[in-house]
């Protein structure tokens, strides 16, 4: 059985609800190792040269880490869980379309308005390049909001692996002041993930 | 067929390598469309609402965009070109990784020190961001160094859809003013990549 390591509110949350999907339903008994990020934290260290979440440790030993290779390989790992779809189908690129998008666009257009410093280390500079970037992500957003009106879930009526992925990042938008008031399709999705036993299941573990 | 919308030295540069790699090895007779970011060509915004490349029009009239779902799909479309790997199989994961790795933290590596305005509208703050930029290129070049070394390609001896995308960054290193004399593997590798029949023909293509 497959061992992830995560970080308690990283990205890796997306891999961590998968594995929470695949425990709960398909009777996979996956190991869940938390780890700290930037404490040079000799646990991930080990596995992973850039001492970055989520890493998969496959039974082999072999270790895999990005979102965008992880989450598709969990989807293939149990293909019955319907949480991604068939090779060579339209649907599956549908699916790897939003992994791709959310692994780039979203997820960097966070960091200005998270780590501003990691663009400039003068701290005068970090107003601009955090209402620069609160800019951007609204433009995103926008975008995201048009897709996802009158839909259930990113592709359609079901739940898929873009899906783990996507709401970790859309009901993380109050953490970067991101007013949602004008995002109704976002909020009604963001709260549709929350409700998820998988989501909370996944939540409650992070907390401890 | 496939048609591929591409702009001339953007990053879809790898769908059109795997497209012309296909074309010479395959049969397959792909459309390529040349357009022009940044200068709301209608071209491609009537394809594609965020203006963006590459974007695939499916023989289907549907539209697929993000390299880190076009180029899966075109490795699945002729599964026996040995561009990607199998359903399930640690390998494709591999493949998937290299992809995830270049589609987030690559890619948006070179943006602040080709793009610094995106950050802060300011110019006086360009020289820092970009000098931040290219130290944090740097690290993730010396990463890439250490896989890359001993191996042909990024997955071993075979060419896959990774190699495409990532020979298109490799290569430009000295677009964003980054020495390559300490990466003697990053070197050699965009070498190998540089004189491909399929790169030949993509570079002559968007040189036109």
């Amino acid at each position: 059985m497959p061992t992830l390591y995560y970080a308690p509110g990283a990205c890796s949350f997306a891999s961590h609800v998968i594995l929470r999907t695949l425990e709960a339903n398909h009777g996979l008994k996956p190991e869940l190792i938390s780890v700290k990020l930037r404490q040079e934290d000799p646990t991930i260290h080990q596995v992973n040269p850039l001492g970055r979440v989520p890493t998969l440790k496959l039974d082999t030993g072999e270790l895999l880490t990005e979102n965008g290779a992880i989450l598709p390989y969990l989807g293939d790992l149990v293909p019955e869980a319907g949480l991604f779809a068939p090779a060579g189908t339209v649907e599956r690129a549908r699916i790897q379309e939003w992994i791709g998008f959310i692994n780039s666009d979203i997820h960097y257009a966070f960091r200005p308005i998270g780590r501003p410093e990691f663009y400039n280390v003068n701290t005068e500079t970090h107003d601009v390049i955090r209402n620069q970037g609160r800019a951007h992500l609204t433009k995103l957003l926008n975008h995201i909001e048009k897709k996802l009106t009158n839909l259930t879930w990113a592709v359609g009526e079901r739940f898929t692996i873009a899906d783990a992925y996507l709401g970790y990042f859309l009901r993380n938008l109050a953490r970067v002041n991101i007013p949602t008031d004008q995002f109704p399709a976002i909020n009604s999705y963001a709260a549709r993930y929350s409700a998820l036993p998988a989501v909370i299941a996944a939540t409650e573990a992070e907390k401890t």
